[in-house]
């Protein structure tokens, strides 16, 4: 599979700059402090659909010619991915057609049917979701659009870095954190492009880390049964983000459950903003590499703020 | 008690404005979709020390003369006030001194002892509350500075209408919670200055509804043993607050309880961002009249974020 380049994900740019919401970029004293350094965040938490999602999907869906458009898109994700295509198929005025899982929570099931899409049950297992799939791009020609290792949502999701690189230049580092890969290799591409000389790095969760296992490795190892609060990040890497992520990325910091939380609730005490728990895994790894930092201007993408307030980890 | 005009809001802010942050105004298509109708939040909850009570604060400590200032300020207060007394005495380099009840949360002390503020304890009883801090005035000298019965105090909360309306011009109607009357003095003086008709409307909890009766009776009574969870409008309005008010404020709505939960959480959900109770008393009230809303331009001032997120009512 081809490899988006600078020029795709400013095409992209171009093509979704009037629907994505330009996300402020935030900044701390209170965890600058911390840190010792200076951090700016881009918070697509307060994008649409409550995620960085609906700048790839955007991007799939206005990319597709007329005649794909007609007949709609396809995905199968039970996360902010359903969400981002269902609303962003939505707006081009096509149809979505979304497969999830049968115990998928009500409110991930009803955000995805309010914004109009047709929900394909199957049974919540991988083969059951793949096989369904299928069977729904088959009946009705709907282009599959893969949550992350796909070249339009690659390109999308980097515009998120493109607009905080333009609002916070010379930065040293830039941080996401990584589940299949589609945000850090969009955001690594990016970064390289503008300045060879930037650091890459992502957050993992340690209970679902096959991205630094396969970066560490040279080797695509996929997760077998992940666990972690960062829901967002139970995916395993795919061939194409692994290819950018082995290229372009300067290394994967894997982190705890208790640090992951731990940074949550500290963004949401110090920064008054709500983030999901994958949001915070970037900021866990910096306090346990605080040497990383220090006396740098680091970047952070915060990636969504979809979190069902009745079940806070605090 | 002298009554601030516009021009010494206008003289607060350029005595502040380098000092203060200049908050975000937010807005939300699906909140907007709800009241069919364009609202603005101002983001008070992002401002230093967690609320608008930061702008009043510093005002008063920047109007001392060097002489004042030199003996430092007092007050007494457990909530965002002290807080925010503690700051901008301690971004001035001077003293202050800080009567809190011996019950107040261990959080709200180690803010304020975080801040340098010189910490006094007493009962938690209003009579208590104000013999500790006659002693403490005379002993030391300081100025007291009332949480808002006073000229710059009420100068300093009106620069958040004045930020808002710069932003969001052409308001219709501009809401802000009411306890003491600070800030909706502020608000409320700023408002009709620049346009004499735009409407002024309060929100205030049904449980602490005493700006609620004296404006609907004309005369100022004070709540008794008042209860919301709206911790920020527990307080009464005083003679300078109630005297504006009266003048100024269009309509003071009150709202129950399950009504200020359902409006924060619905803010938290819909716009990703964490604040306190008081802060969801003016929606709430929009959301039992819509009327009042629909089709017009609404401005509405979000007045802090200081949660215990151990503590949450949802």
């Amino acid at each position: 599979m081809k490899i988006p380049a600078f020029d795709d994900i400013c095409a992209a740019h171009d093509r979704i700059r009037n629907i994505v919401h330009r996300t402020p970029v935030m900044t701390s004293s209170a965890i600058n402090d911390i840190f010792e350094a200076e951090l700016y965040f881009k918070c697509e938490n307060f994008q649409k659909a409550g995620a960085f999602k609906f700048r790839g999907a955007t991007n799939a869906v206005l990319s597709l010619s007329k005649e794909e458009a007609k007949k709609g898109v396809a995905t199968h994700s039970s996360g902010n991915h359903a969400a981002a295509l269902a609303l962003s198929a939505g707006m081009r005025g096509i149809r979505s057609y979304i497969v999830m899982p049968d115990n998928a929570p009500e409110i991930k099931k009803k955000a995805v049917a309010g914004y109009g899409a047709e929900i394909i049950f199957c049974k919540p297992t991988l083969e059951a979701r793949e096989t369904t799939l299928e069977k729904v791009v088959e009946k009705t020609g709907a282009v599959f659009i893969h949550p992350y290792n796909n070249f339009n949502i690659i390109s999308g999701q980097g515009t998120a870095a493109k607009e905080l690189l333009e609002e916070a230049p010379d930065l040293d580092i830039v941080m996401a954190p990584v589940g299949g890969g589609g945000l850090l290799s969009g955001t690594a591409i990016l970064a390289k492009s503008i300045n060879p000389g930037i650091k890459v790095f992502a957050g993992e969760p340690k209970g679902a880390d096959d991205a630094c296992r396969s970066f560490k490795s040279g080797k695509l190892i996929p997760s077998v049964d992940p666990k972690t609060i960062a829901d967002g990040l139970l995916t395993s890497l795919g061939t194409l983000t692994f290819q950018i992520i082995r290229k372009k990325v300067d290394d994967i910091i894997t982190v705890s459950e208790e640090e992951i939380i731990y940074a949550m609730r500290h963004i949401w005490e110090r920064m008054k903003i709500i983030i999901e728990p994958s949001s915070a895994v970037p900021l866990a790894a910096l306090h346990e590499n605080k040497n990383i930092a220090k006396g740098k201007r680091v970047g952070m993408i915060l990636s969504g703020g979809n979190v069902e307030l009745d079940k806070l980890p605090f």
